[in-house]
């Protein structure tokens, strides 16, 4: 068999991790990524600021078990788990929220370490090479001819690629180049909010607050949230909209706007690092994406933010990319019976089929998901002190006890299940429909027996008849 | 007071019209087209095959007029009446459809014709410089420095301008360049149809069929459509599903599909010149898109195409990027009170303030003829040849007649007005709901009346009461 060689554009998390799935399968790989190697010492703090914390939950776990279960426990061994929100409401007081009536829970997971892990998988397999500082510039999709550009010497160089995976991000340039030759359906959409970092530092050695829940402080239009990290500071992100960015005019405006709203928060992190750090840190815009199809012929595919970017406030986004890699290879190999578990060995007919039923499959998926991440902000910066909400989260997660394979909230079958993302929102439309009309029966029932009850107490014998008696209740 | 220049990206309709915009109201002008200049004989023939023929409405008039009366009238000059659509069913018979009751017409114009005439009246500007076989590459939107290639030499060079106008189309390049600045909100979208243009020559030195109309061979799911050209020729454009051309796999094979569907278009385009072009001219993809915001500070702005390009359906393309330019001169203007009508006396900080209303007002209209062409299509292939369709059509002329300017046809108000098109649909919508509750009205007091009657002359004295008559036809 001659030799297949992928070109992975992109050296991040799921760029990297493709690499060690494409190598598992036979592949010679080739990944190229713009930025040096961050595991070099003189490059460490490359990846800061870069965007909001991970949290890892099954979705991304189960990617990482496929390839070797051995990396998912080098992963968990980094992580610190988060079960439930902390609510942090004006006053002070916290209260908890668990994500799951079971104890699962999700993960804070530095993205560094993260990418430092799989980049030391990826390496760890013979036919894989890592090329570092090299910027993607084009590539002949047809002939799979790759152009790249040395980012020290500037110098341009060919690399030939049987197929050729764009995991270069939300604004991916394989993406784009994609678009001039498959009619690629696009949508980009930027929220009316922006965020900006902050750090909270240790005290005393350690946490400064319950290390094991994701914090929220929810302020209906704006939040702040944080997530805890392994050397016990935790990173706190801001966000807000623009507009209200746009009022904060100096460093004693961040502090008191902080002093108003996040008294508490204020004082662990402390004024004169949120003077510094609101001046230093860049403030990053939110944006989802769609498109589709993902895939040119049996040439190229793109995966993760390049072909579904989201706003992050379901923290899907990670664990979503890890799993289009997954989804890829189960297609693939259901395509190479023949060939074992040798994706390299399939044909350009069969990789183009594979392809194309990816995409097919995985663009209604991810799409469930961009829209399920954007309606979790409104979740999270205001309904999750709201009475209607709790109201329904109790009863949800009563049944869920009950009848743990019938009824599953919405955030477990997202962040505890592998059910496809556009199965959760079918089956949760389902539940919903189902769970109102049981609750207005219920209703209805208990008003009667009340009423019923009354009657029977105050010495009436004959109860009018059932249908009158709804016919009443409904006028009301 | 300073020289100002505006660079312009893009030497075609939209480009060529707002150098002549520019160069008017006082601005320094260069304009930086791609290919070479089509007004020189050995590149005349660039332009063919590049689209659909262009029809050239009221708002493409009044940009023109707005301009140089002059102007629009030599355009005029050089355009063909169509009164109405002709409608081709599939036995050869031909209905024609007035557009307007008060004689109202479209124009049909070539596409190098049109061009000619613009690049001539931009050169007629000595402030004006057009430079041919100019590729845009990049721009510095802050510095205003432009990255230019020469076509031939592949020469960069720079340009700087105090504003840059990208009228490069809809795969504009301007545009993707001022997405890594501004927080731009984009969608494209393919129609799942494709076409191909093929010519009907003239028929003994004349036309092969009535000139003044715009021919229309509606199928359902596909159409034929031909355009009178000066040279007596039509040109005719096969609008048709991917799936569909997918389907024609020979030379053989279009001719049958012609056969079946076309037959009186066969016969006077021609069985050899059917094959010859069907082999020969490219297939064509469908797409719209939208995006907002239109401008980059005061120093950038996209027209036309670039900005929101839509399908072909309403004939609004070229009028909609005229207008345009018309409502950015308005505003513009309108900011310059003190300068009289010289733009380019603007401050940047009016500039801006023009631009960012330019875009907030005309997104919005913009936004609603992209949706109008696409439910155009419809009309077109299918609806034309419908009884409801065809009835309210006749009612809505009626009703036009007697009251002009109380109710206006969709199609009128889109081609004969300049009222924006957000209002449009508004007007429409309200239009529609006031239409269907009068054809209810008038339905039940007609049978009404003719109850009365009959009940009457079979010798009935007491009539039941209205109400009760009105809820008995409800019933129904």
């Amino acid at each position: 068999m001659p030799e297949r060689r992928v070109v992975i554009v992109g050296g991040g998390l799921v760029g990297s991790l493709s690499a060690c799935y494409f190598a598992k399968r036979g592949w010679s790989v080739d990944l190229y990524e713009k930025r040096p190697d961050i595991r070099l010492p003189e490059h460490s703090n490359l990846v800061e600021h870069r965007s909001i914390n991970l949290a890892i939950s099954e979705r991304g776990f189960s990617a990482l078990r496929r390839l070797d279960p051995e990396l998912e426990a080098r992963v968990k061994e980094s992580v610190i788990p988060m079960h439930g929100r902390m609510i942090h409401s004006l006053d002070g007081k916290q209260t908890s929220q668990a994500y799951d009536v079971f104890g699962k829970h999700i993960n804070s997971v530095g993205r560094s370490t993260l990418i430092k892990l799989l980049l030391d998988e990826a390496s760890s397999y013979s036919q894989v090479t890592l090329h570092f500082g090299y910027e993607f510039i084009n590539a002949d999709f047809d002939s799979g001819r790759v152009m790249l550009q040395d980012a020290n010497s500037k110098e341009e160089c060919c690399v030939d690629a049987d197929l050729i995976v764009g995991a270069d991000g939300a604004h991916s340039r394989v993406r784009q180049r994609m678009m001039t030759k498959v009619r690629m359906n696009y949508s980009q959409t930027y929220i009316e909010h922006g965020y900006c970092e902050f750090s909270m530092p240790a005290q005393e050695g350690t946490f400064a607050m319950n290390p094991n829940h994701l914090h929220i402080w929810p302020r209906g239009s704006f939040m702040l949230i944080a997530l805890p990290n392994l050397d016990h500071s935790f990173t706190c992100t801001l966000f807000m909209p623009w507009s209200q960015f746009d009022e904060i005019k100096s460093n004693d405006d961040v502090v008191s706007f902080f002093r108003k709203h996040f008294p508490d928060a204020l004082q662990l992190i402390g004024e004169q690092r949120i003077r510094l750090e609101y001046a230093a840190n860049p403030k990053g815009s939110l944006m989802y994406l769609k498109c589709a199809p993902y895939t040119y012929k049996h040439r190229a595919v793109i995966l993760g933010d390049a072909a579904h970017a989201m706003v992050p406030f379901y923290g899907q986004g990670m664990n979503c990319g890890f799993e289009d890699i997954e989804v890829l290879d189960r297609i693939m190999l259901s395509q190479s019976d023949k060939a074992g578990d040798c994706t390299a060995a399939l044909s350009d007919e069969q990789l183009q089929q594979a392809l194309s039923e990816y995409s097919a499959l995985r663009s209604v998926d991810t799409s469930a998901i961009v829209d399920l991440a954007l309606q979790n902000y409104v979740e999270m910066r205001a309904k999750v002190v709201d009475f209607g909400y709790l109201a329904r989260k109790y009863l949800e997660g009563m049944l869920h006890r009950l009848l743990p394979h019938r009824v599953i909230p919405l955030y477990t079958m997202v962040s505890f299940t592998s059910i496809p993302y556009a199965q959760v929102v079918q089956r949760w439309n389902q539940q919903s429909l189902w769970l109102h009309r049981s609750i207005r029966m219920a209703t209805i029932a208990a008003v009667v027996s009340i009423g019923a009850f009354s009657a029977r107490m105050m010495g009436c014998r004959q109860l009018p008849p059932l249908h009158e008696l709804l016919h009443k209740l409904k006028r009301f």
